[in-house]
Parts: C-alpha cells; sequence; structure tokens
C-alpha cells in the first residue's frame, strides 16, 4: 500500500498556542518520543521573535538539545533573514517559510502583505543559496481566509509558481482556520499535482469544523502523500475558541494504519507520547484515540 | 447535485445516554425545532421497557405531544411486540428494528442471541401485516463489535437478506462503537448496493475515533444518500468516554452544503436547535460548527 509521510508540527504549531509556556525540557522530551515514534518530519520550533512567540522563546536550546534520529527531518519555521542564521547556526534540516495567500490575513499575522513577505524570502534564499538545507514553503489560507472568505485557485497557483521560482523543495498547503472542505480538497490538490507532478506537497489541515480527516482522505486519493498534523490535536484557531485545532496526529495515523496505508509511525509510541503530551498541558487533548483507544482494543463483555 | 437525507436520531439515540433525564416538554420542544428545520427522518423515541431505559420513559407522550410536519418521517425504536404495540397506537410512520451482527454485543445489550432477536421480529413483522406503517432494520456492530473485533462481510449481508426476507422497507448499517474506517465504508457499502441496488439504505456512524465524517464521504461514493447523525453530537459509545458521540448532525449538514449536496435541512436552524440542546443538558456537545461557526462567517481583522 501507499507509503504516507507524517509531519508532525505539535512542537511549534501546537505548543506556541498553549495558555502556559511548557518548559524547555519537555519540549525536547516530547520531540524526542516523536523521533522514537518514527515520525517522518519533526517542526521542531520557530525562530522568531521571543516576543512574538513567548512559547517558542527556548528555540535554539530545543532545537540544539533534541537527539537526532537518522532518518527524520527536523524543520523549523523562519519568518525573516535573521531566524535563518539562527536556525542555519542551529543545523536544521529544513526552514519552514510561511505567508498567507490571503493579504489580510498576512497583514493580520505579521504586519506585511503577501508580496512584501516573498521579498523577504528573496533575501533569505540568496543568503540560504549556498547553504546544504532544504526549504519548503508554505502557503497560509490556501483553502480559505477568516476575513476574506474564499481563496480562488488561481492565487494559489501563483504564489506556488513564486515559491517554486525562490527554489523551494516542497509546498504546503495550509487550512490556517479549519476551512476547507473534502471536495475543495481534491479539487485544489488535483489542480497543483496537474500542474507540478514531481511537487512534494504536503497538506495542513485542522478540524475545526470536524472535516479533518475526511480531507485528508481526499488529498490522498488526489495523490498527496504528505501530511502534517499535531500530536493530541493542539494548535486551534483564535477564532473557534473550544474547536478542535489541528488535526490530531495519533488520529491521523490509526486511521491510515486500519485503511492499510503504509505509515511508520509507530501507533502505540504516539498513544504514549500524546499521553506524555496531556500530563503536561493545562486542558483535556481534542484528539479521539487516547480516551476511545485504538479499533483493536476490545473489551471484555463483563467490563460495563 | 445529489440530494442527501438526513435523520436525526438524537430524541432517542442521543438522549438515551444522558445523566439527566430531559424533561418532555423539551424533548417535545427540540423534535419540533428539527421538524422546522428541515430534517428528513427523526428517531423520536424507543418503546422499550422504561425500566431498561428511563430517559426515554415518556415514549407516548413525546410521540402525542410534538407537532407531525408533513415531510418528515417520524421513526420510533421499537425492540418487541409490546413495543410495537404501542408505536402502532401513536401513530409512528416508522418502527426502526435494531439487532446487533455480533452475537456477543448483542447479547449484552438486550440478553438474547442475534437468532432469538430475528424470532422476535418475525412476530412483530406478523402482527403489523396488515398495518400501513413502514419497517426498518438496523444492523448494529456492522463495521466491527467491541469484544469480537472484525465482523466478516457475509455476516452483514446474511442479515440484511434475512431483513429483506421479513419484509423490512430499509435498511440501515450501524457502527455502534465507531470502529468503522473510510476503506471499510466504501468496501461494505458497494458490496451491499450491488447486491440490492435499490435498497433505501442508511449509514450510521459514530465520530468516536475521529473519522465519523470521512465515512460519510466514503459511504456518499459508494452510492449511499441516508445517514442517520445526532444534534450537538451526543449519544456516545460506553467504552469511551470523554470521546464524540454519534456524528454531529449540524457539522455533518454543514460540511455537505459546502459541498455543493443538495439538503432540505436549514443550517442556521439546526445550529439554533443545537444552542437549544447546549442550554439543556449539563455538558458541553462534541459538535464543532456550534463553537467554530460556519465556514462563511467572517471575521474582522479587528477581531483578534
Amino acid at each position: 500500500m501507499k507509503r504516507i509521510f507524517i509531519h508532525d508540527v505539535v512542537p511549534r504549531d501546537g505548543l506556541q498556542n498553549e495558555n502556559q509556556f511548557i518548559p524547555t525540557h519537555q519540549k525536547i522530551e516530547l520531540i524526542n518520543q516523536l523521533s522514537e515514534a518514527g515520525i517522518d518530519k519533526i517542526e521542531v520550533t520557530s525562530f522568531v521573535s521571543p516576543k512574538a512567540i513567548p512559547n517558542l522563546k527556548d528555540a535554539e536550546e530545543v532545537m540544539k538539545g533534541i537527539n537526532r534520529k537518522p532518518g527524520v527531518t527536523y524543520s523549523a519555521l523562519v519568518p525573516n533573514l535573521k531566524g535563518a542564521e539562527r536556525a542555519l547556526r542551529c543545523s536544521v534540516d529544513e526552514i519552514n517559510l510561511v505567508v498567507s495567500v490571503s493579504d489580510s490575513h498576512n497583514l493580520k499575522n505579521i504586519r506585511r502583505t503577501t508580496a512584501q513577505t516573498f521579498e523577504g524570502f528573496e533575501e533569505i534564499m540568496r543568503y540560504l543559496s549556498n547553504e546544504n538545507i532544504l526549504v519548503n514553503g508554505s502557503l497560509g489560507t490556501s483553502f480559505g481566509c477568516p476575513f476574506e472568505g474564499e481563496i480562488p485557485e488561481e492565487k494559489v497557483l501563483q504564489l506556488i509558481d513564486r515559491y517554486l521560482e525562490l527554489g523551494v523543495n516542497g509546498i504546503t498547503l495550509a487550512d490556517t482556520t479549519g476551512m476547507a472542505t473534502p471536495s475543495q480538497v481534491y479539487q485544489l490538490a488535483k489542480t497543483v499535482l496537474d500542474h507540478w507532478s514531481e511537487l512534494p506537497l504536503t497538506l495542513h489541515f485542522h478540524n475545526t469544523r470536524g472535516m479533518g480527516l475526511a480531507n485528508v482522505n481526499e488529498g490522498i486519493r488526489a495523490g498527496v502523500t504528505r501530511f502534517d498534523a499535531s500530536l493530541g490535536g493542539i494548535g486551534g484557531c483564535p477564532f473557534a475558541p473550544g474547536a478542535s485545532g489541528n488535526i490530531c496526529t495519533e488520529d491521523l495515523v490509526h486511521m491510515l494504519l486500519f485503511m492499510g496505508y503504509n505509515v511508520r509511525a509507530d501507533l502505540d509510541r504516539l498513544i504514549n507520547t500524546a499521553n506524555y503530551l496531556q500530563a503536561n498541558v493545562a486542558h483535556d487533548l481534542p484528539g479521539q484515540i487516547i480516551k476511545a483507544g485504538k479499533i483493536t482494543d476490545l473489551h471484555s463483555t463483563s467490563e460495563i
């Protein structure tokens, strides 16, 4: 069966939204456990200003403190040249650039237009041109913007083109606030892979409106084999208090394994790691498998 | 686009599991609101022993107290001949018979084997043979049993055959404890519709392991157009405390509408009704849309 690659974004996308600072040693432990569980790529941190995201102020300590397991790609978000320099000094495997397709979301997020952000990316790419480092280009709000609404497919294609001209190695289309529907996912992913059949394309979904795993299935039907997810399902959207966050890594891996896909991740280890995370955050994780168990966790008839 | 029919099981499958008794007038109000919202079929109650399910001891009062809107099918679960007599006296449109494919689940649930239960159904069908009433046959644990594990497809097909010999008008395949995977749903639904192409087939999913809406999509791909759901997503499985329950009606309708399907239900009215339900139960509803809003509920950039 088809090999599906799992990228866990919990150390960055998940933890950045937590109300409490997660101590550095717990972050390192979490990432080490994800590595041991066979996650293919881990977004370790963000080399952003500590003022902007205090939860990730320990980016260097985390990146330098983890065990780097061969075969795992350790990536980090980089917003600007200074971040790229910091990431290089920590020898990350891959830099993740992020910009929103929607100008209003990008302005809100980082106070720059999409075009201004790409100018910054040019600078970063020039700086990295002689370095042995991968660069992934992410496009936030690819499936809809909470301010502007629908995002024209054409706009997404143009920005993929822009990224590819800059020389990125892969593209991530992110459904930043959980607006993607399954049919839309199939359509957009198919269009992109029709244009660029060899493109390493990742899809990043949120389960804000309950469609997260349905969207994954439609992505796979369209030919996508790489998915972001966040352990425990944390990393929500500020407009949806109480709703689910990123799609949940262990729920995703559970579904894929029981559908017969080839996934490197070890589900039991992931569930243990999710329980470790649960013990270290002050709220219930949105993930279902840590509550319901696996399909194969049978019960005794005397149990209830 | 394809017409999809929504059956709301919240008054029966949802409320029977609540810790608190929901007052009769609130049940009636809930059902009336569901009728006004354009739900195609409502499982109003269960004519079961009040000792077995105290929450539904007001079956007659509810069934007689609601406004019967033309075009809506009002169904009720009936476990035995006595229940059928009660249902007839209340003029329900449709009787829903339920048996588990898995013997051990059926024994646990109603202390009879699957075969013994079908003997009781024969008696019910003889009693109803001259009555103008629809009968639907439901098969619990069609996608897996929490005690026995995998359920052979052949067993499901045999029991559908058995139901059809008895003269039921439609079949529901229920994933009683949320064990179905999307690929399995496609496979089983396709097999069933290949055998009985004109069969009114309903799928009943739980979101216990996060795959509920993904399963719906695969059911639709296989040709199914009828789905059970429970307003707010209540009606969980006893083995999964804290996990999601039935798939959530308003989340389902939201997904289908934004995928372009033809659904009669009015999403805004459903959301209002879910908020009414939320105000009358003592816990958070698992549904996402009442927390996150619709995809089209845009925000102002000054909001956060």
